[in-house]
């Protein structure tokens, strides 16, 4: 049952000594390359995926009381899969009948089974790609990228975490008390790893693997099984993920159903009955805070893992490198159409304009640089659509149409060729205006005018704390200001990045290295991957006998 | 600062190492001996203690709007002392006043206060120990054990988890990510603990210092200002802690008021108010279930750690050693009577009998055993009172009136010489009786018939998983039964002690060795002192910096 185990220990051991140091580290190559991933991986990637469309999905032994299925690609074709789905008591019942054996197999079996499932999905990133592509709306070097190797990383990084934690304490230990001169008592201690219960994860539309990747990964190698409910447009990422799982599963003589898939259609979702089973005790979840609130509210039983929605901000104090900055930003709002959980929505910037390295810039220039920066990144229409993709979801559009009338417009948004897509929105507000005082999910951004400087970051790092934030970006060449605005973004539990330019943005957030979300303000109460997210997952109990003198 | 850091730091690698090794450790003597604490250090205590009572208890500049204090000791005397107290609104402000400069000291001045201060707290063990019996009831060699070393050795506990998560990944780490041909992109982070707001600690009557040591120095030591909210019976041992802590605070230049005292009167508590501001995010809280529940639902925006009621078990399917067994059981029913959250309650027998040593004793033969063991302990008056001490809540000896009517009774309780006291009761009752369906918190034992053996582990088991446990005992001499029960009541979260006889007792829970309730059933959802517990009372925020290439 440790083969696996046994097989991928050198991957275990360079993760968590990656993980220790916190510098650049990946195994699964980011790159869509033949070279590497093989010269007919991508033909095969998009046959494969041409040979889902339409068609049953295969699930074997999966429990299923009908079929579901209604994703349509933001790019336009319906995939017109259908899945095995199943009411919700039969999955919990499922979940139920797998968990023992999941519990008793131990941390080798379960980790070596995990480390195996991420092997087999890096091989088919492909095939995930096309799936991510088809289902979110990213463009397909994203959807490779994110969807496939990047998740994977953060699949691995929970794993490594969780495989830590459970070897952090023995698993025995001798425990021997002096009593003067009489003989010492001695106890034999064994700790028994007792896994939580059932995890849930809620996917998301827009990040279906790499978002749910940490919490599917956490639960599995802590030993409890996993029913995986997809975004209703997003199942195909799971669903190829959900089934490699099983496979190897089952290939280690664990039960498959440790792993299911909780397919739901639009209007009639079964999110809130699973949540709120007393037999759910782990929810891992991505979306709006308005669910998330409701999770709280409602599945008491469970701890709830959550990444919500958040205002990301740019503060521009002064720049030390105007072109690059601007070039920079434009590429963190246009990646994707802001549809990042990481992407900048509200810059910061004082109204009597900033210091750069072209002289001073008025705040109209500042606006300008950008709008100018974004128009020119997305001149050419191949380049646009494989940066900003599509729009996964049409609500986004509307929400865009009605923030056309929230401020001066600066640049206007308009679709691309391609895809039900729609190019960044920057619209001017004063400080304290409402249309920027909360998350406007996708292409729209707000220059703020602030007072000054330090008035820029005490607004950006003051949303940041109210309505959470996942980044913060600064710009800036005052090294006094740098470290009062460092102070501030860490008060607000905002991880910050300063002065990026060139081919780094804020938008990214690296496995092994960043701490994706801090857990400190209300875009979300966890962290990927940092120890309280596995320390609560499984629980030591002892057994100690008496060793006679 | 670091100055207490640099003296303890042998101290605190010691404690790490013994955290992870988990054998038995203690830097602080359990035995109140004049060897140890000094030839005059017992006379010391008890002229201290005296000198406290009828007088106002000086806090040096800690906020105050009146003076209040009923505390009454159970062996007899009013203790009349008169503690600041102030109004709930005064104490958040004091506390949220001292949170920036106790977050910005870092993890070294802090942990280095938190080993002074125990340091400290170990050289007034014997005015604590007095402190403690007169207000919890126990005799004054467990009063000294439980509230001195014992409790320190939690608080130390707590302090090296702490100090290990913390230090666990690095402050700073360069990211270099390689571009191919390109010069690599390279980022240096840094990241910055961030404290998780107010820490509110909830005392019991019965441990005040043991039980809240753990909450208090895992929340100090990480950078949440704690207010401690002493059980109105039970102050005096958390005022002294409090008083202790706010001195070593100021020597080192950190906010006095980083500890606070939160005292209230019995009816007038203000225990809801502090638990539900906003700017609380850590609760812990020793007591019932009910005010527990109360704490969920209502204190959403913190975190609660939690030690709770439940059903301690016994059960007895053989014995290797039946006159040893008696004897052992006998003294963890009568110690401290029954008021430790570690006693047993119910023993589960089979109806039947049992295999021993002996040779089969009936059912009725094993209640006898262990009743007679009982008296046996307790028949001399002075000893009695050493072992059983006195009732720390009147409730306690209504609750028992109560419980005489519900079985037959094996043995009845009787009152000690001193204090307000009351021996073992012991009931006999079938299974599934009511009356044993539940926690009857104090000198109240029921002796339950089952089936067999493998009824009364399943019973045992299943009593924990419902109603909680935090401790489980187990006398047999089947190897496979033993096995069998070792998962029952693995799986039901119950720490389970086998086969003990002689000076160590299923009631005892040693610091760096047991992890104290598993937080795995109702008893608890925390446990003293795993990775858990620590883990989320901060949070790690990035700054990352492009560096030029």
């Amino acid at each position: 049952m440790t083969a696996f185990f046994d097989h991928h220990r050198p991957t275990l051991e360079a993760a968590r000594e990656a993980l220790f140091a916190r510098g650049f580290w990946s195994i699964y190559p980011e790159v869509p390359s033949g070279r590497i991933y093989g010269e007919t991986a991508k033909a095969e990637g998009e046959s494969a995926f041409a040979a889902l469309l339409g068609q049953p999905f295969t699930l074997p032994g999966h429990p299923e009381d009908r079929r579901l299925g209604a994703e349509l690609s933001p790019f336009g074709p319906e995939l017109g899969i259908a899945y095995p789905a199943a009411d919700p008591a039969r999955l919990l019942d499922a979940s139920q009948a797998a968990a023992p054996a999941l519990a008793d197999a131990g941390p080798e079996a379960r980790v070596g089974a995990c480390l195996e499932i991420l092997a087999r999905l890096n091989r088919l990133s492909f095939l995930i790609a096309n799936a991510t592509m088809h289902t979110t709306g990213q463009a397909f070097a994203m959807a490779f990228q994110a969807g496939g190797p990047h998740a994977q990383d953060r699949g691995l990084e929970a794993v490594v975490m969780a495989w830590d934690e459970m070897t952090r304490f023995p698993a025995a230990a001798r425990w021997e008390k002096p009593q003067g001169k009489a003989a010492p008592i001695v106890m034999d201690k064994h700790w028994t790893l007792v896994p939580a219960g059932i995890a849930l994860t809620i996917g998301c539309n827009t990040f279906p693997t790499w978002n749910s990747y940490p919490g599917i990964f956490a639960s599995l190698a802590t030993g409890n099984p996993v029913i995986v409910k997809p975004h209703p447009a997003a199942i195909l990422p799971l669903a190829l993920t959900v089934r490699i799982a099983r496979e190897v599963l089952a290939e280690v003589g664990l039960p498959a159903d440790a792993i299911l898939l909780a397919v739901d259609a639009p209007g009639a979702e079964i999110t809130k009955t699973l949540a709120t089973d007393q037999a759910v005790r782990l929810i891992d979840y991505t979306g709006s805070n308005a669910f998330g609130d409701w999770l709280r509210a409602h599945a008491r039983q469970a701890q709830i893992f959550a990444e919500e929605a958040g205002v990301n901000t740019v503060t521009i104090a002064a720049s030390p490198d105007f072109a690059a900055m601007c070039d920079n930003l434009a590429f963190s709002l246009a990646l994707y159409s802001g549809q990042m959980c990481t992407a900048p929505q509200n810059i910061y910037v004082p109204k009597g304009g900033i210091e750069t390295d072209q002289g001073r810039k008025s705040l109209d220039e500042v606006s300008r640089g950008i709008a100018d920066a974004i128009d020119r990144l997305l001149a050419d229409p191949a380049r646009a659509a494989g940066v900003a993709g599509a729009i996964a979801n049409s609500a986004t559009l509307a929400r865009l149409a009605e923030a056309r009338k929230a401020g001066r417009i600066l640049r206007d948004s308009a679709p691309l060729p391609e895809g039900r897509s729609a190019t960044p929105l920057l619209l001017a507000v004063e400080a304290g205006d409402p249309a920027a005082a909360g998350e406007c999910f996708g292409p729209v951004a707000f220059v703020v005018a602030c007072e000054d400087a330090d008035d820029a970051i005490a607004r950006a790092a003051a949303i940041s704390a109210q309505k959470g934030a996942i980044t913060a970006a600064l710009y800036d060449t005052d090294e006094d200001r740098i470290a009062r605005a460092i102070r501030a973004f860490a008060r607000a539990g905002a991880n910050l990045s300063i002065n990026l330019t060139g081919n780094i943005y804020v938008n990214q957030s690296a496995a092994f290295s960043d701490f994706h979300v801090t857990g400190a303000n209300p875009a979300g109460n966890a962290s990927l991957t940092d120890t309280a997210f596995v320390a609560t997952r499984f629980r030591r109990v002892m057994w100690r006998r008496q060793v006679a003198a």
